[in-house]
């Protein structure tokens, strides 16, 4: 990774549109520019400013632009960056980079300007990881999620806790030099606090992930019941098109059908299944099959039954059957179209169903209730506009990782030597350290950011 | 078209990329933005300077993005204009767009940013239109042509020579209060030698669309010949990749075959089709209907024949029912890996073919000297660097229906009454003017810039 080197690529998506950003960083990034601008000289001009000219491979004008200048450390890398915005043809655009390549800069690869940014301080890791959530954010939840990682988030409340437990490991290498006199410079007593309190913040952390992640790709939830209960009307009624196709016909979908909704800023990733029965055919069966294994993969199962037709029993049997922990179940009675007496009604809301809700799919009613209740059940309280939020599964691992090397230290703290403790407090440093960069290593590195889009 | 509104749109492609630019233009451009942003109070920066803060909602913050400020007159509008740098998320973008509407901009038309350029005067009509074409440009000619267009190209020589007919027009005009006392203002000497220049510059102008507008969609250029010649072998070879079937079987190519190939930075759209010959089934006999209609729209005729097998008479059969009047035809002889004795290939040459070239399509013999003959074929000695070139058939229109009104004005400089040459001149000046947008009707500029894309 030589930063010594000006990196170039374009920063728009490609495509054709009225402008195009062409982006370099590095020391040469001005020099470079300036080389080919024919106007002011670019390297007189003072930091944020921007200037009309035209572009040249040298008598041949290739476009006319606009130069934005960036003096480093005043900057997105802290490096020197210039940004050319020029007209949104996938040819000139082309043909500035490769002039830009011939004098001297190079393509930057995946990522990159946001590796510097990092490298140079101006972001930590996890900080730098939310500029890609950020801009694969899709919904409000997602985006605001991601941007308050951006803005700090966890990161800085973690260092905190790390730097404390720094200060703890250094008196514990200290009394490893004078182990033969058997003093103790480390409290263990603070010690224990200062370990309880970290395990505290990193145990609720651990726990926002699985929200966080649901958050960050969509809560995937799953529509399910036994044949003709009306489950793709419901799935077309939430999405209101006629996005499944549906007949009287019980097994009319065979395939699982995914859309996604956004209810109140979260995206649930809606998927219609084939009702569950003893299979009558090889075809039914495959369909039933992959009913089981979505159900298996949700976060929210909604179980749709006909209120009009089901009997106590199967009901009861379809609840001990597809009630399983850890995913949340939201019950909806549909056709209450069809009940003419109240009697059934009364009836069902008698058995006590937890998190029950009665709808017509058919007739539209109770589905903007549906939606909240869905909302409720998913994402409970957990979403008040302010959480910091794990969404990144490298950052829940080093999480875990630490937590078991804390709990370890707790189990130790009073009965093995110095230099056990001094081990697993540095292992848990060593977590710690990663998911905000203060310990990297070069494969973490090209592992994070080769997964960014070129020209961020 | 009311220019007291601020405009706002997403000027970068849509898509995901590292960031998308939101442009707005108007008089309130910079208030509305600064509405919106935390950091610097925009209203009080200087012109072409770029500041770092945050879009927020109220208190929600909706990304942390990079403003630039151009004030009017000094931007492309010539309004105030502000670009805001945003994530590349499509989520983020359509939030920011909408906020910035909820505070008083509208969405852009397609367009509308350079139809305002051009109505505030800073560019004419044939300008804003090359710059939708620099946007649409796919190779070095069609860029080059559209760049020396938007720096004013063939306009300006047009204003000075319709500046000129202007003050004729007058003093015809003059002629007219005068009646009665038969007096002349404008000397008609003067007049014709006015004209005989314009129509110069505007003849061409005129010949010089046909080439233009090839290079701005791609030459024409149709590979045709007996079935089995080697035709979609010889595409292959030009393109360096196996793009169409090849077999020994004659009439294995049905459908055409469309690539673009450039040579010197020019475009060529290669069309290889079905071998001519007297088709033997009915899918045959559309192929070569197709064949015969895809040549009459060919701009370059590639004819390629088998040199080891066809006779004298075949080959002048086949010139004869291919050449016609307006396509450039290159005749190449196929095969000459076969051709163990030099004798018929000097019997070949020795026929006086025009325009002739001996190749090996399977052994890739000669195949730069055939670019560099396709291209000198099409483009002959037309193409310097610096022309002036009519690409747009808007204004090819109006130049022929200038030459038309000059026509009738010097056939009657000499026998008509001032009042009937008075009309006469006013419609040519009517029609120069509408190249450069002196003369526009709402029609006209609804036509001309719905075709931009949105946000320029």
């Amino acid at each position: 990774m030589n930063q010594q080197e000006t990196i170039v690529a374009l920063a728009t998506p490609s495509g054709t549109g009225a402008i195009g950003i062409i982006r370099l960083s590095g020391p040469e990034a001005i020099t470079i520019s300036n080389s080919v601008f024919k106007g002011k000289d670019l390297t007189k001009q003072p930091s944020h400013t921007i200037h009309f000219g035209s572009i040249a491979d040298g008598e041949l004008v290739l476009d006319e632009v606009l130069v934005s200048i960036f003096v480093g450390p005043k900057s997105y890398t802290r490096e020197n960056v210039v940004e050319i915005s020029c007209h949104g043809s996938a040819y000139i655009i082309e043909s500035i980079i490769k002039l830009l390549i011939k004098k001297g800069a190079r393509s930057a690869k995946a990522g990159e300007f946001t590796l510097r940014a990092f490298l140079n301080g101006q972001l930590d890791l996890s900080q730098a990881e939310a500029v890609a959530d950020l801009i694969a954010s899709n919904s409000k939840a997602s985006q605001q999620v991601a941007l308050n990682q951006l803005r700090g988030g966890f990161s800085s409340q973690l260092q905190g806790l790390r730097d404390q437990l720094v200060q703890f490991a250094s008196l514990i290498e200290l009394e490893l030099d004078f182990a033969e006199e058997d003093v103790e410079f480390a409290n263990r007593d603070q010690l224990k606090k200062l370990i309880y309190e970290i395990n505290k913040v990193i145990g609720s952390l651990i726990r926002s992930f699985e929200l966080g992640n649901a958050i960050k790709q969509g809560v995937n939830t799953v529509i399910a019941g036994r044949p003709n209960a009306g489950k793709s009307t419901l799935l077309n009624a939430l999405l209101n098109e006629e996005r499944a196709i549906v007949s009287h016909i019980p097994g009319t979908t065979r395939d699982t059908i995914e859309e996604v909704l956004n209810i109140q800023g979260v995206n649930f990733r809606l998927i219609d299944t084939a009702g569950i029965r003893e299979a009558t055919d090889a075809v039914e069966q495959i369909g039933v099959a992959r009913t089981m294994e979505k159900i298996s993969q949700s976060a929210l199962l909604i179980y749709v039954f006909d209120a009009d037709v089901i009997s106590n029993e199967e009901l009861q049997q379809d609840i001990a059957s597809l009630q399983k922990p850890g995913i949340n179940m939201l019950m909806v009675a549909n056709k209450i179209d069809l009940l003419d007496q109240t009697a059934k009604l009364t009836h069902l809301q008698a058995q006590g169903l937890p998190n029950f809700i009665t709808v017509s799919a058919k007739q539209k009613l109770h589905i903007d209730e549906l939606k909240s209740k869905i909302y409720t059940t998913a994402i409970k309280d957990q979403l008040t506009g302010d959480e910091t939020m794990v969404t990144n599964i490298r950052h829940l691992e080093a999480l875990q990782k630490t937590e078991e090397s804390l709990i370890r230290v707790l189990n130790g703290i009073d009965s093995v030597t110095s230099d056990f403790l001094s081990m697993d407090i540095k292992q848990a440093l060593y977590y710690l350290g990663e998911i905000t960069g203060v310990v990297t290593t070069d494969d973490l590195l090209e592992h994070i950011f080769s997964k960014f889009c070129i020209g961020k």
